[in-house]
């Protein structure tokens, strides 16, 4: 392998970027929830910890859903615990589906949730077994109690680009579900590319839509997958629209299960490199953080999908 | 698998972009040279044909160097003579080192060439075992012959952002190259990311310090490899700067020798998939690329690194 650093990218900044972003690392929930196998609880929390370590500010840790739902995160009160004892400061959000999630994520001491609706009719129904319209009702006292609480919370929309049974979702249809859940009082969107179809016109057009109807760049977060290679370009793209929160999981962990492809989210590496060229702060050791997809593609027994990694890592 | 035609992404122009663009296709020499194993003829003549009967204009098929340089394409008469009878119509330039390689390329009697320089003192001694001051002197009776002969001729850059040897590479320096081969009397200037290392900010300071000195982007394509994921992003940055020629690779077939990685050129699937997405015509059919890649990665017994294949094939 070349040494790492004559590859390292020359910064040169560009017009219109921000000069910070905050990645919200989705790897141990939205990565590890798509794995066909168990990952042990152990290997998860060490997991968030060397994610943490390698100077990841927020990482959604797990979710709280019914373990019969994804059996992957079945043991998100003992990983909670696990990691309180390590004493970590950053923002580690759960994804609670209803007020039983709640209940449980409150019970576990958490600081900050996120709730999943959909851009469209059909997911909603295979993923939520409600109408759209239904699932905003669910959340309504999820939000409402967790602010009560002082949690912060998100709220995650998917499908928003594209859906694989309805095709191209129109984007007033995104924009009403998302300015819905807004108003139920949640902190931040999340726009979701679930099936990766998204172009950069596409969510050009849908930052806009949203900052038109009172939904501003500085309230969104975009979350993009890699599926037909336009992640990076997408987010790029949002970022020249003034977004600077970005979805990323390390190493390019996950995927979804309605789409056949090897690749997931955007890999947080992949990211990262380019934000380096940029100039754009972003708080991660590069080197820490293809450590820790190296240690994990181990532990899955399988290659991650980042460019990064992989030309990093010598694979 | 899920239907393609649900998953195609919605078309949402984006202002500053180009209407139409010309994919200047590589696979066949920048892909397959990088192969271990050699390709037979055949395969590669059926590899061109089809890659010109799903759209592409401009396929770059062979390349006239000496057989122990590149023993890959060491059957570059054999497939032009086997390709000449096919009665195929659109430009198809060959690359040639020196004046030997334009005899030879005279000889096959092609219609347009590419010469191969560098950016970097490191690589001009490394590739054509001479100085960069050296290399443009063999270049200079090589373009004024071809243009005598009517050919028209592309001059490639290499090692335009980074060098592995010498780390990043000043902006100021790949325009003085970049300067002295379209002085030569070059149609069109291919700047090189042989490495990968390049990022959007990078690329728009690289092509407006060309405009300034007298390339404009109309001259200018880009030639990105996806090492460290950037390749789709950086073409889309290119884009916008004026930049209407994209050097692609199919399946994304290809890959610098000198950096160990899976990824090779921008893959032409991923880029057309931008592309449609975004409205910009290329004139290029996308199932029957996706099909060709399809192919040859059965040809190589390894599967293509594109995401669009990868998500369209099933795999």
């Amino acid at each position: 392998m070349l040494g790492m650093t004559a590859n390292l990218p020359m910064t040169v900044p560009m017009d219109g970027m921000p000069d910070r972003i905050t990645i919200y690392e989705v790897g141990p929930r939205d990565g590890l929830q798509n794995e066909k196998s168990v990952v042990p609880t152990e290997v998860k929390a060490e997991f968030v910890q060397r994610l943490v370590g390698a100077g990841l500010e927020t990482v959604e840790t797990t979710s709280f859903v019914p373990p019969s739902w994804i059996p992957q995160l079945s043991d998100a009160p003992d990983l909670l615990q696990q990691l309180a004892d390590t004493g970590h400061g950053p923002k580690r959000p759960v994804l609670v589906p209803n007020e039983r999630g709640l209940d449980n994520a409150l019970a576990a001491g958490v600081g900050a949730i996120a709730i999943f609706g959909s851009a469209t009719e059909t997911f909603a129904q295979k993923n939520l077994n409600r109408s759209v319209a239904e699932s905003v009702e669910m959340f309504t006292p999820v939000v409402r109690r967790a602010r009560e609480a002082g949690l912060w919370v998100r709220a995650y929309v998917s499908m928003c680009f594209g859906d694989p049974w309805e095709g191209p979702v129109p984007v007033e249809q995104v924009v009403d579900v998302c300015a819905r859940l807004m108003d139920l009082g949640c902190d931040q969107l999340s726009i979701g590319d679930t099936i990766g179809v998204g172009t950069v016109g596409h969510v050009a057009k849908l930052l806009e839509s949203l900052d038109a109807q009172g939904i501003p760049a500085s309230k969104t977060a975009v979350h993009f997958h890699d599926t037909y290679g336009q992640a990076l370009s997408n987010t790029l793209t949002a970022l020249r629209h003034g977004v600077t929160v970005v979805d990323a999981s390390t190493g390019g962990l996950g995927g979804c299960p309605y789409a056949r492809s090897a690749t997931g989210n955007l890999a947080t590496e992949d990211l990262v490199w380019a934000c380096r060229g940029l100039g754009i702060e972003t708080g991660v050791d590069l080197d820490a953080l293809v450590g820790t997809s190296l240690w994990m593609a181990e532990q899955l027994g399988r290659p991650s999908p980042s460019a990064v990694v992989r030309a990093l890592g010598g694979a």
